[in-house]
């Protein structure tokens, strides 16, 4: 194979030459493109015996195969159903040493093996989120490429403020970013952004942006240079828009909660503050509902508002010609907040903040510190793109995404985002049928989230009242308590509203099957029928 | 070797079955504790065909194997100094696709084998911060058993947010924190913390909790109901404390920069405003320069300010037995930004805030959203220290330093930090000697910045002045563009004050060794010695 590196090689030689024992050869599988390896590795030693200690070539090469069999076999033990979702086990026991699996700190160095042994124990007591029957979480599944994505990213070690140190990875960002400024239906005229570490950042930008475009003095003078000022979000929205208001600020009650069925019809009759910033959620956290969006850019229209969409989870139906229109109206936005982290599977952390006016990111962060900035250099310094964001230093995220879109092409995100909304229908489905749950919504999820009751048989004959949501209350929680101890299957509840603690299951792993729907309703019976 | 994992032999066996031809075997080395493994690995197919695929155990090990390769291969020629530390392009260049390297995102996917060759080559076109010649930046280096730590973060791809989800690394995060504070000399009464993307955040988070601690009323009522507060930091600091001032609405010009032979004299001049916190910077960007802590913290004890530490560079050194006294004081500090990710070597991003009062991030940044932080959880929900953090969804940063701090122990990353501070301490010796050359500073650095000018022969006839100035300004900058396009070394330039355009080096790499310095100035000479 003309991949076999010539480092390798050389790795091989000297282990050759210094363990006279190993026998070393290559294989040629016939009829197929195919490489073969041999890989020898060596568990003793320290990390000073490692790269880029000299002669440590093979101890790195033994050492790397070695984790990457345990990684492999994680991986291989993640998508395999008869595996625990997670092995349990409270904080305390962890603490203190399950098996000699110590977490302290030592002053003098473990040996290599000894790391290893950890790895594996990190692993073990872990939560395999990307468990075809692992339905915690909006991000969830373990795509091999996203992963090779990481690892790639992590070896290579840079920092994306400038492109004198990022060339690649910064051109790669510009080129998803513009590819998604696309997708949402700007022109190409319009658009900016970055990749920034959640989408609670990308939302704090969106305000931030926002603040700055109304009034620029806020960004010498502050808060004090400005009226009051007050924005709007629906009462389903993300808790991360008061928090941002908090920390920009601006004041959580100054965050106007507009509930959802009122249709942001009071906007204006706030006193003596002045609006100027609408988010409207195109995929809720626990409903995966969709705000009118071209109502609401009507009324920032009208009203001279900017308009955020947060689309961290909805963002992602964007890729489906299936469902995309569920997000009508988004191209009006003036910033968009898009997690492929979530819906698109791609490792954690992946969340861009798109903004449509150019050059407002620069204006409103930027400080042109000149120990990085400098004007002077041999190339076009407008890719230094590092004074754009509120990070100095900034972990390279797009790589792992521009990977995953070369292996599925944008095609095959869209169907991934199509099986997984497959996957709530299949589920809305089966809970209209029985009479042991109950849907939250009579109405087809919108969103890869259904969230319903199970109601125990001792519960079934009760009237509808105070003392049938207290004992339903308390119903999830303790399905919940069960399945952690088991470990067979993980999904997340809480109440909300007037509504008692409900489940929601939310699918955005790929590797989900029907029968594991099938397995969860199951399983919740099976470990609530005596309640 | 116990640790061949049955899914791996699983995947052999399959591998055996489907391809008839294959020959495997296991080798077994005498004398020492070894493992030996064979790898079969298959380059076609899309990555639909990986694992969660039914049957896709050794296509999916088959493709990481040979990406491991290919990083291996990196990690070697990183480690080599006849290898080079860029290959520069131009944006336009690299856009235009290379050698068949195209940027651009497809709607179809790609084969396997086709993301082996992106991988390969955006490798290829980046920048070796694992160099041993590698100067430009605070972070360098590249760890093996850090790296190692991220490939198994990525792998377990969770969240920080809850136990629930986080079991080990929450703790092994609290481990870490607890000892860093311990380290910073806080008691074990004091003390909380979180890790941040990166030293900016952290000290954003400074900032705003010394707020919320004055002013807890900000968090509600925003920056309307508070006097005009003003803050302090050095001329030298980082530029992270006013872009921070700008993001939470104090305003950046309501940061006083004192200058550096002040002494922070003028600490009660202000106008009108209302000083309320201190930023002190242990190891300065550029220079690498300790304020004096002890000095500070008397002043801000005096009129009650908030005392923080930005130790993100010179924090490194509280490992060092020999140079941790330079931070003599920090325990004093409300609150420490330190970021392993400098002077400690670990992979990017690695940045702690530590905050001496218990429990005020969690009353600052919470938000109780039901959906995560229920109550009635079957665990002790103090361990959900998601709340705590201005993000939702957190990257685990902790881990890799927990696995290189066991690999090292305390005292290896005392004996790296002493070695990158013997660098230091050769090349300023170095540049005394040298006639060509120019230090910035006459005394012995502080830390592992050297800061110098380079004088080419045309210049050294010159009267000091204007004149002189004007043409030393453009020899950094002219020798950088020639050492890019040359590739084989990298060390940053900038202009400070009245000082013009001068190179910093930094030691934060233990691959660098006396030869890479003195083929640094050897080189510089070269490139500049015609300007």
């Amino acid at each position: 194979g003309h991949l076999l590196t010539s480092a390798l090689s050389t790795a091989k030689v000297r282990a050759q030459v210094v363990q006279g024992q190993v026998r070393l050869g290559n294989y040629h599988l016939k009829e197929i493109n195919v490489c073969v390896c041999v890989c020898v590795y060596v568990c003793v030693g320290v990390d000073t015996d490692l790269l880029p200690a000299s002669g440590g070539e093979e101890m790195t090469l033994g050492f790397l195969q070695e984790l990457v069999k345990i990684l492999f076999g994680y991986i291989c033990k993640s998508s395999q159903r008869s595996s625990k979702v997670l092995d349990f086990h409270h904080p305390h026991q962890l603490k203190d040493g399950l098996e000699g699996f110590s977490l302290n700190l030592p002053d003098q160095p473990e040996t290599l093996e000894q790391i290893l042994v950890d790895c594996r124990d990190t692993l073990k007591y872990g939560v395999s989120t990307g468990h075809p029957r692992f339905f915690n979480q909006l991000s969830s599944g373990l795509d091999v490429i996203g992963v090779a994505g990481e690892w790639l990213t992590s070896t290579a070690n840079t920092n994306m403020f400038t492109y004198e140190v990022s060339p690649v990875f910064l051109l790669m960002e510009e080129i998803l970013l513009r590819k998604m400024q696309s997708i949402v239906g700007w022109s190409d005229d319009d658009g900016d952004g970055i990749f920034c570490p959640g989408g609670t950042i990308s939302n704090l930008y969106s305000i931030l942006l926002a603040r700055y475009h109304f009034y620029p003095e806020v960004k010498t003078r502050g808060m004090g240079a400005l009226p009051q000022l007050a924005l709007f979000t629906s009462e389903h929205s993300h808790y991360s828009v008061k928090k941002s208001a908090a920390v920009l600020g601006i004041g959580s009650e100054n965050v106007a909660v507009v509930k959802c069925d009122e249709r942001w019809a009071y906007l204006l009759s706030l006193q003596g503050l002045v609006p100027f910033y609408v988010n409207a959620t195109a995929g809720t956290t626990v409903y995966g509902a969709f705000d009118p969006l071209n109502d609401i850019a009507d009324i920032c229209h009208r009203h001279t508002l900017w308009m955020h969409v947060d689309a961290a989870w909805g963002g992602g139906l964007l890729m489906s010609d299936r469902h995309r229109m569920k997000l009508q109206g988004i191209e009006r936005a003036c910033s968009v907040t898009w997690n492929p982290h979530k819906m698109m599977g791609v490792p954690l952390q992946c969340s861009a903040i798109l903004v449509k006016k150019k050059g407002l990111l620069k204006e409103c962060n930027e400080f042109c510190a000149e120990y990085l900035f400098q004007m002077d250099k041999p190339y076009n310094v407008s890719y230094d793109t590092g004074d754009k964001s509120i990070q100095c230093g900034r972990h390279v995220d797009a790589f792992k995404l521009w990977l995953m879109w070369k292996a599925k092409g944008s095609e095959g995100f869209g169907t991934q985002v199509n099986k997984c909304l497959e996957n709530a229908e299949y589920l809305y489905d089966q809970l209209q049928m029985r009479t042991d749950f109950e849907l939250v919504f009579k109405d087809k999820p919108e969103h890869s989230n259904v969230c319903f009751w199970y109601i125990p048989p001792s519960l079934r004959g009760l009237p509808l009242g105070t003392e049938r949501d207290k004992r339903l209350h308390q119903v999830a929680p303790q399905i919940k308590g069960r399945m952690m101890e088991k470990g067979s299957v993980l999904i997340g509840y809480q109440p909300l509203g007037d509504k008692v603690n409900f489940f929601r299951c939310v699918f955005s792993n790929p590797a989900t099957q029907q029968e594991d729907i099938d397995f969860l309703l199951d399983e919740i019976v099976w470990l609530g029928h005596d309640l």
